[in-house]
């Protein structure tokens, strides 16, 4: 299989994954900010996400910065702004922003030492935790202790549930395919010879 | 914050995830089917797959059959199942299969010992090859080499890329909330200095 067949193929083939904007800054204060597809929930409690990165690409700086500074942040990335949060990918050479690059915003919020995305609607703000070597290719797993999130209330389910949709929050199809959900519903806790039944809205 | 408030919050703020249905069998041939929101792509070559498993939760059988067999099978839930497929997450007692259960049908193709689900479009079978402890919290990340991946023809483009909105595979949304994502566009791979281009459907 052509690697770029077998590329586009395998990382489309376990389905949708979440859309984010990793900002980080240098100790020189140079601004990073990255595109990742591959933030995931780790835990609730105590609050953990993590991400994939790749042995090396261009997202390195992310990385050299979050272990060095020991913060970041994670942006969602909705339609309005899918094409600058696309564009973080490009390779700019030297000691470029990519904020300054795409034309968004870093925003400082409430003493945490990472820029968030201004334009951004859901905001997560980490420490850097650990990570994990996946020997199988290299790829590293690093782990973050959320310490921020901040949500639009209107948002925000009286459960804490966030609705992604309202935010109009991306998920991504494969390497370079980007999705609009529309939420369909909520289902209850399922019990064992009982019907599934849907939440009613709780908001 | 209250545990159940804190949960809905932490799992739904790292955006959207995938929506898959694993299915494994036990050495006494009781298959065994879950619903996962972890699954996520680790690699393209080798072609890999992960997922998070908690540390004591109904998802055990899973776990404790791909470990004796070897073998798992992830499938994409869609529409048409999603009651079927949340209802494999109630805690049945006793050796009864969630395939029985809810209705879905285990399906055996090209010798793979592990069972898939007829009803899923997208189906991926796999191999058990390692696992990480997740020490922060005592997760495990799970770690599956692909063997066998069934797309339907008219879903795969032309550079291998598949089109996840034409199986209408769902995103969830949180612990118990699920979207249907609609493709908005694939980019053309960034480049620094060019504006970014939407890729032609090369389907």
């Amino acid at each position: 299989m052509p690697s770029r067949f077998r590329s586009n193929l395998v990382n489309s083939c376990t389905g949708y994954k979440s859309c984010n904007l990793l900002g980080t800054i240098a100790a020189d204060g140079t601004e990073n900010l990255a595109i990742f597809n591959s933030v995931i929930h780790i835990g609730s409690n105590p609050p953990l996400l993590g991400f994939v990165l790749r042995p090396l690409t261009v997202k390195r700086d992310s990385y050299e910065n979050l272990k060095a500074q020991g913060y970041f942040t994670v942006n969602h990335v909705h339609e309005a702004i899918l094409f600058s949060a696309h564009q973080t990918s490009a390779k700019y050479e030297g000691e470029i922003s990519e904020f300054a690059q795409t034309g968004l915003t870093p925003e400082y919020m409430n003493d945490f030492s990472a820029p968030y995305v201004k334009e951004s609607t859901i905001k997560i703000g980490c420490r850097y935790e650990n990570e994990y070597n996946i020997k199988e290719n290299g790829c590293l797993l690093v782990i973050g202790r959320i310490q921020q999130i901040y949500v639009p209330e209107e948002m925000q389910h009286k459960d804490g549930w966030v609705q992604l949709d309202k935010a109009r929050t991306l998920a991504c199809n494969g390497l370079d395919g980007y999705a609009l959900p529309k939420l369909l519903s909520r289902l209850a806790y399922a019990r064992p010879h009982q019907e599934p039944k849907v939440l009613p809205d709780a908001h």
